[in-house]
């Protein structure tokens, strides 16, 4: 008899959490709901209890909170806040957490997760990024299993598989290069926010959007990837490849490069996630047509171009405390982009300045971790 | 401590056996050679004799055998005709028999190595097509592995790694078109042998160059892939790919797929094989440069245009005798334009002629497989 498998979705009205929920949708008998978490919006935690019946919800924001938990008072548990998130993490009958909030404040969450022995699908790169050595420490300690759910390293994560990581010359995460790709700096300088959002090949939420421009989302990837495979920053390659076709690759040691394909759906990455080691067939999903879309292209990155990635390797090969600011400064200064308040170009100029300013830490506890995260975000939130 | 692999190679002196000769050479802690095949070229026999001392050497022609016995008299064992193929391919020391003779005349030798336990490393196509039912019987029931040598093949191979066969849609192998893919039927009328020969990707032999100009290399490569990878034939398609960078793909059922690719080096497959599950430096190599190859294009095949291709699928899905009478039509019709003694598009209409008047054998044994295999060849000789 095959076995259930139980769902808690952290974020669960965002892009990722809706696409998770059309995956358990459309597999009854595989999947079902056991927790999730929201913002704020009522609208749509009201649909999700009637469709999906989920025994928790988690609400981030006060009012909306009070709402739900009046009027589902006796049927569903409504819990708030950084508590409520962790118990919707360490939900007793949930065996995978889809980490899908936006931003750092999915870590602690996370963590209490892979505490509680819960396979984790990992759709919120911040975590890994601020705090990898932590993270990865902790699912080797519980014997948790990281699922990327990010294209890229969803990618990488298929093409390693049957193979050892001692055969893997380098890993090559491909990058559209965002809704910038083809401006000059001179041209960056005075591109607004609808522009910015205007991503050519995925649809996602405002936050990865702008990271795609800046492609600091490509450098948060590049140390997600550091961490979630072991390698060093020297193996981990970026390549510019427009139509978003070819999700990333490997390269062995015998230059043999095996690569993962697909119309860009992340429907796909998510259910991998739920379904791995097994594949199952995808509801509504577009073959990849090779003869239909013709072509393929590909070009390498320019570092001065796009400074956010330069910025984030160097983070990420110094370590520490660093990859913690520059993570902090980008939430910051793109939420700041975001409702005007600054440039594009200032997004990397504030990250900068940031990172110049900050006292290296060798290895931050979670504590350290959480004050530098704060500190950095006051010093870029000065800055406005 | 690593055990040495024992190697024969039926066919040494062409082109897969001479790569297979070079990783041997740079892997002497891995592999050594036992036993090689060659037609009449002695001074290649001498040379591979000198420098990897196998301990048989087998011989097509009859001078040539004569030469090498007298010269070797004593210290290497010569041996003659299809007995002695037979003999290099069941060597009792070897582990892995590298099958590189060219045409249907490595079917019976391979059956040897296959009920002498060794394990298959698979460079001769024409042994699965014209005897795929037979040589996969023989392979599971003496448990014996067959490793694809071909590039599409090794790529489809690679791609399934860690995978289950179920969740499989269906396979792509690609095709760079040969020699004469911007040409169109009109143009084909009056090219010549120096033209066909000049493939614009690989380095092969003249057989498969041929081949791949009529495009009937893809289509015993899809039989190959139809026994190979237990898939029918409406699993198994053929995407046309003129930079040969992608060798093939495989599209699971969730639509993910999966991809090698490589610069176009038959070293790499070969060593594959070799090495398999392993994977080893490879010597010289030029590793895949996406950026600098900047654009990889696709096409769907007219198989209007490549009558070949079409001919082979209509074979290899009605089954029986017929992809033997395809497979020795093609061999002799190519043999016979090599010489100059037909036009180009001649070899698909010979091959049409040989099908549509032989009688259907439904599961052919292997002796009738060989008389329908010589009744063919007079046929096709008869028209010349």
């Amino acid at each position: 008899m095959k076995e259930l498998k139980y769902i808690s979705i952290l974020g669960a009205s965002g892009s990722i959490g809706t696409q998770t929920l059309d995956i358990i949708r459309s597999h009854p008998d595989e999947f079902q709901l056991t927790a999730i978490s929201i913002g704020k919006n009522v609208d749509m935690a009201r649909a999700i209890i009637e469709e999906f019946a989920p025994r928790l919800v988690a609400v981030a924001e006060a009012d909306a909170y009070e709402k739900l938990r009046s009027e589902y008072a006796g049927k569903v548990k409504i819990v708030f806040g950084e508590e409520g998130l962790i118990e919707a993490a360490a939900f007793p009958e949930t065996d995978i957490v889809v980490t899908a909030v936006v931003g750092s404040v999915g870590l602690v969450p996370t963590l209490r997760a892979i505490e509680a022995g819960k396979t984790i699908a990992l759709a919120n790169k911040e975590t890994l990024v601020t705090a990898g050595h932590i993270v990865t420490a902790a699912a080797k300690k519980h014997g948790v299993s990281l699922l990327p759910v990010d294209s890229e390293h969803s990618a990488i994560f298929q093409c390693l598989q049957g193979e050892k990581r001692n055969r893997v010359e380098k890993i090559i995460l491909t990058a559209s290069g965002g809704s910038f790709r083809d401006k000059t700096r001179e041209e960056l300088k005075n591109v607004t926010v609808e522009e910015a959002l205007r991503h050519p090949n995925w649809s996602m939420g405002a936050k990865i959007t702008i990271d795609s421009a800046t492609m600091m989302n490509k450098g948060l990837e590049v140390i997600e990837a550091h961490w979630l495979f072991e390698l060093p920053y020297e193996q981990i390659d970026v390549l510019l490849h427009r139509e978003s076709i070819i999700h990333s690759l490997v390269q062995f040691r015998d230059t043999s490069v095996i690569a993962q394909l697909g119309t860009p759906d992340m429907h796909v990455p998510i259910q991998y996630a739920l379904t791995y080691p097994e594949r199952l067939p995808l509801a509504n999903a577009k073959p990849l047509d090779l003869a239909e879309i013709s072509t393929l292209h590909f070009e390498r990155v320019d570092f001065e171009r796009f400074r956010c990635l330069q910025l984030a390797y160097e983070a990420g090969k110094a370590g520490g405390s660093l990859p913690t600011v520059l993570n902090a400064a980008n939430e910051e200064a793109v939420s700041a982009f975001l409702q005007g308040r600054i440039a594009f170009l200032t997004i990397e100029e504030y990250i900068e300045r940031a990172l110049e300013r900050h006292e290296f830490v060798k290895e931050p506890s979670l504590e350290e971790i959480r004050e530098i995260d704060a500190e950095t975000r006051r010093y870029v939130r000065s800055l406005l």
